[in-house]
This record gives structure tokens, sequence and C-alpha cells, in this order.
């Protein structure tokens, strides 16, 4: 099975898919197109939050606001899976998290996981055809099709292993007593806002202070009357801002980058 | 084969998709997951048009503003599909069109339906992962590979058939002295007003008043000028206000809920 | 394989994936179903961007104002791939590029392509079924999977060869000195303008002046800092007018059809 995702307006994803069928029979599944364009640490907690509930795939993501840089493109193995991307950090928390998880399935999550994983560099310089616009369709679609079909980077003769990659880690909060200083990590579609603060910390406290205003702590949306706010514990494990029915990111005024201070 | 419903931001819909890949060979097959927001009704009434144009499948159905309360998740078996939906009617609409259909494809289509379907509850309390905001991901993605996969819920030791469950129906219109007074069901993205009355109610008319205003009924959106409104029935069979290469909500000034007349 | 492309809101594009699904087993893949609203030539520089990176296929485009009028839907053959489209010229331009590059790939490209492929009329005249404003559903996805599964339309009674059938050309853009007067053809969904002036005329400059401005032209976005403009030639092989990490429809004023003068 191979996955696309990327930050590409349609018809863009569909150049891939077809230059992966015109190479390999398998299976395609779309994760997202719609990431936030070039937004490299969004599409990384994305693909942290989904990829690990796919069984062994190899995925294909380019959100890549370097092509056409001299920035490299990589494959990384990491327990049963190979990722596919450009060399900007987008890969590597999914990488440590699957890493931690070997075969286990996706149950763990909450780690920091491991760096047990594995990083080739593509050799392109070579794809004499690849624009200096398009490497979704150029670079990255066909390495997914043949290392898909070849059964890992190892058996290309374009890839080699190299120790030389740029990492990428989400800011870690600050505990201070008996709360947290963090920072707004996304905001999904229906505009709930994601922290980067463990939902585990929060323990069973009945509100939480808001950048000082008290805010019901509740374990599902609806636990609140639509339109009222709530701050609960996402499906990712992370405390996350929210109304039931409506928008958190508009209602607490926050966005991507934020800092914001919680305290129970 | 397994479809996919929802009203879920991308890139939820791939954490089911993610799901459903390892527990299941299936193929699967998106329906929509830009359902208008938490709209049930809305919802219904597309299910009700679109999957009774699939061969026999499993459907995986998620618009849920109810998620994390103690609102049962279902399946139900009606011809030879079967729906895991929540517990809100989302799925009934849709289980009556395909029970009064059995085997014999998508042509009827108008009738009120039959209900001739079984209902089973989903026990998912023993889902100790569970979280409280993604039972699309932790509920019914796994509910929906494993129905498929065992030919049913009466092989799953977690379901049980129920007789209590929630039901849906679109209001009626009133039949008045040619004419009749109805609502707006939905809008669909072309902007087109979807009404509650029967398409053969109208007869060979040339022209409907809405609403006091006398409106071309016509069979095709180009049998008007770009720009120009038009009375039409829509492929769902009801009455449809609509603009040529336009939008019908903006020009009649409707949306969803509104009562309007239409006499002939 | 059948390919999928509309320019349908959801849900409309899955009941063509159901009436597939009920009449085949083809794999279906996703071409685009948000191709601007019944903008023919836009979906036509699409496909013809697109639809050669495919393996042979059967495709099936409905973008078609005309649905309900007297318009023919077809079935062009083109190299190994069929079409199946109004005929309303949407085919034509991917058509000519299929049959220019027979087997041989996506590589040509460039070319104008040539001339050599048929077109086939469907009757769908004893379609009793048929919808006026749902052809889609009604007609052309049965035709898709009809010609897909029997090996082509000569095998379908329904379908017989024509002479007469629409043509669809790009402008051509105007040759001056040092220098071409072109046409802005698309935009795509980053806000790139998409022209008709290849991209190989403009030879090893420095800078393009752009209606009198003096742009840099470079060969990847990321040659310009973020928010600054560029010329480049883009992946589909014409001049492109971007911003880096912006968009270039706002920043240079240039809409779908707006005539530009580019001189270097």
């Amino acid at each position: 099975m191979i996955t696309l995702a990327s930050d590409f307006p349609s018809p863009y994803p569909a150049a891939m898919r077809g230059v992966i069928c015109s190479r390999s029979d398998a299976r395609i599944e779309d994760v997202a197109h719609d990431f936030p364009r070039q937004d490299v640490r969004a599409a990384a907690f994305w693909l942290r939050e989904v990829l690990p509930y796919f069984p062994p795939a190899t995925h294909c993501v380019v959100v890549d606001p370097g092509v056409g840089t001299d920035r490299s493109a990589v494959v990384v193995e990491a327990g049963d899976h190979e990722i596919i991307a450009p060399d900007n950090g987008v890969a590597i928390p999914v990488a440590r998290e699957l890493a931690s998880e070997g075969d286990a399935g996706a149950e763990s999550g909450d780690g920091p996981g491991t760096d047990d994983f594995d990083v080739w560099e593509i050799d392109y310089d070579d794809a004499a055809t690849a624009s200096n616009t398009f490497h979704g369709r150029d670079v990255f679609a066909p390495a997914a099709a043949d290392v898909h079909d070849e059964g890992g980077p190892a058996a290309l003769d374009r890839c080699h292993r190299t120790g030389d990659w740029v990492d990428l880690r989400f800011p870690e909060p600050d505990v201070v007593a008996k709360g947290a200083r963090g920072e707004v990590l996304v905001v999904d579609g229906f505009g709930n806002v994601i922290t980067n603060i463990p939902g585990d910390s929060v323990g069973d406290s009945d509100g939480v202070r808001v950048d000082d205003e008290l805010i019901p702590f509740r374990d599902a949306y609806a636990a609140r009357d639509p339109g009222d706010r709530l701050v609960t514990v996402g499906s990712h494990g992370n405390v996350e801002l929210a109304v039931n029915r409506g928008r958190g990111d508009e209602a607490f005024g926050l966005s991507v980058g934020d800092s914001l201070l919680l305290e129970w």
C-alpha cells in the first residue's frame, strides 16, 4: 500500500497518482492533500497522528517549501513503514513514533518515541526530466512506487544511507505550579485549538484557567451546550480548546504559534 | 466494499481509513467527508440519494454531534447493505430505501420505503482505548471493518439486536389547491435549492409560482440563459430551485429549513 | 482502471462511483472534482496535463454546462486510453496529446499533438431513466464502466463512430520581437498564473518584463524570498507568474482570460 499526503491543490495530486499507477500495482490511499500550505510543522503533527493507524505501508509525503533548492529528498525507514519526503523534518516525528511502536500497533502514542529509524538520501540529479517546481510528480512519486515495489530503499541504486538529515521536534510545554505554559501546535478543520500540553497532565480538574479565565474541563464536546466553550483532551492526547458545534479558534482568539498559560 | 461518509475535516477521515486497512482487506470508497457540519438531516438526505447506487456494501457513516454522550452506535441491516452509524437517525431514511428495493437496484426511489430492516446496537463500553471525541476512528471504523469481514453484525459478540432506535423522517409537504407548501431540505454545492416537494406533483406546467413570483418550469438548467432562474426536477426526483450556471440559494434568497409555497 | 474527473460538488461524484462499482470491478482513481465550475477550457487544460501520466485507462470526465440540451455524449479513443465526456471539446486537447504519444509515456508533451484519435457518439436516448440534470450518474458513469469492461466503444451497440464533434484549441500566443503577447489560461490552487506562452521561448534571460515591469526569471519558487514575485516555467512547460509562498494572481492582478505582454 502507498499513501499520499501533500498540500497540493487539485489536480496536482492526480499527477502523482498517475505516475505511481504507471510504475506499480500498489493500492493507493489518500491521507490528505489540504495540509496547511507549506506548513512543515503542521504536516509533521498530522502525520504523527494518522500514519500509525495504517498497516505497514510506503507513505509519500510532499509538503515542500524548498522545492527546486538544494534540499535533499529522503526515504525514512521506521518500524515496517517507509516515508518518502523532502528533507525538511516533516517525516521525523512520525518516524520516531513508528520506530517506538515496532509492530505493536497504534496504542503507545504518548512517549517521545525513539531515534531507531534509518534515513536514506535519494539521488535525483540524474532525473533528467525533473521539473524544478513539481518534485511530487517527478521525484517523490516515482521513488514511492519503486521503494514499495522493490521492498525498501536498500534495493534502489539511487538511494544511499545518510546520517545528515533535518530534524524537527515540537516545542515542549513549560510545567509551572499547577499548570503549564504551552503553545498552539495546530488548529483543525473544526476550529479546535490543539496545544502541545499533554492531556494527562491536567488530572481530574473540573475547570481549567486559560489565560486567567476559568473554562469547564469536559471529556466530550457535547458535554457543553452548543456554542459554549470547553477544555478537553483531544483524540491525539493533547489539551484542546473547543466550542461545542462551533470554532474554538475564534472563541478563544488563538492561532497557530500563540502561547498560552493553562492552570488547574 | 466499505464506503466512508462523514463531516470530518481532513486528515481525520484518513485515520478511519488506516484503522479499516489495518483490520480488513476490503476495498474502500469515499462517499463524502464534507457533509454540512453536524447536520444529521442533510446527511440522511444525501445518503438516501447516493448509497442505493452502490452494490451491496458496508457503509461507515459518522455525522455525530452527540459524540461522547450516551447515544448508541448502531449497525442497520437493510437489503444487502449494512450501515454503521451513530444512533441519531442518520441511517434510517436510506435504510428504508434500501429495504424497499431489496436487490432490485436503485430505480424505485420515489416511495416512502419500508421498515423491513434490522437495527443492532454496538457495545463499545469495553473499547478501553476509545477517545470521547473521535468515535469515527475508535468505534465506527473498527465496527465497519469487522461487520464487513464477518459478514454482518450477527457474527460479532459486541452487537445485539435492538428495537429501540432513533427515527428520522423528512418533513412532508402540505398539498394545497394546485400547489404545495414545502420546505428547503438541503442546498447542494452548486447552490441548487432542493425542496421536499415531489417533482411528479407539478405535472406539465410551463411555469411555477414560487412565493407568488412566476418562474419558468424547465427540464434542464441549460434551458435557461446563464444567470436566469428556473424551477426543475432534480436528479433526486424533488422540486429544485436553480439558476443556470449560478446559485439558486442566493437568487431565491432561500436557506435550509425555509418554508415556501409553490403553485402551478 | 477508470478515472473520474468533474466539477461536481460532493456527494455527486459518489453517485457516479456507486454506478461504476455496480457495473464493473475496475479500480477507480479520482483525478479531480473541483475543476473551475463549468469552465470547459480549464478542465481541458488540466486533463491534458494530468491524464498522460496514467497508464492506459478509461477516463470519465464530466464538465458539462450543456447537460439536458441536445449536446452529444462521446467516447474518444486516443493511444491506449478512452475518454468518456460531453461533446464540448473538453476531451480533445488531451486526446491530441495521448494520440501523439502512443505508448511512449508522458515525456513528449510539448508538441501540438496529432488528430490520430477516434470519436464515438453514445446514443443515450433510450436510457429511459436518465435525468436531465445528472448525466454524470445516468449516462457517463454507465458508459465508462461498459467501455472499460467491454474493451472499447466498438463493442457497445449504443456507440457509433462520428466525424462530427466539437473541437477545442487553446489560444496561441503572438510572438513579438524578443517577447510574446499571450493569455492567462488558468490559475492553479496555489494562485500561480499559468499562461499560454511556451517556457522554452524565453531562453536564458535573467529577467522578464511583464507588462513593462521587470520581474526576475527563476527556475524555482524558493529562488526568491517568501512574498517576492517571479516568472518561472511551470511543471506543465508554460510560462508561469508566481509568488514564493504566496499568490501570483493577486500580486500580478491577473485572472483567467487576461492578456499580457512578456518581453525578455
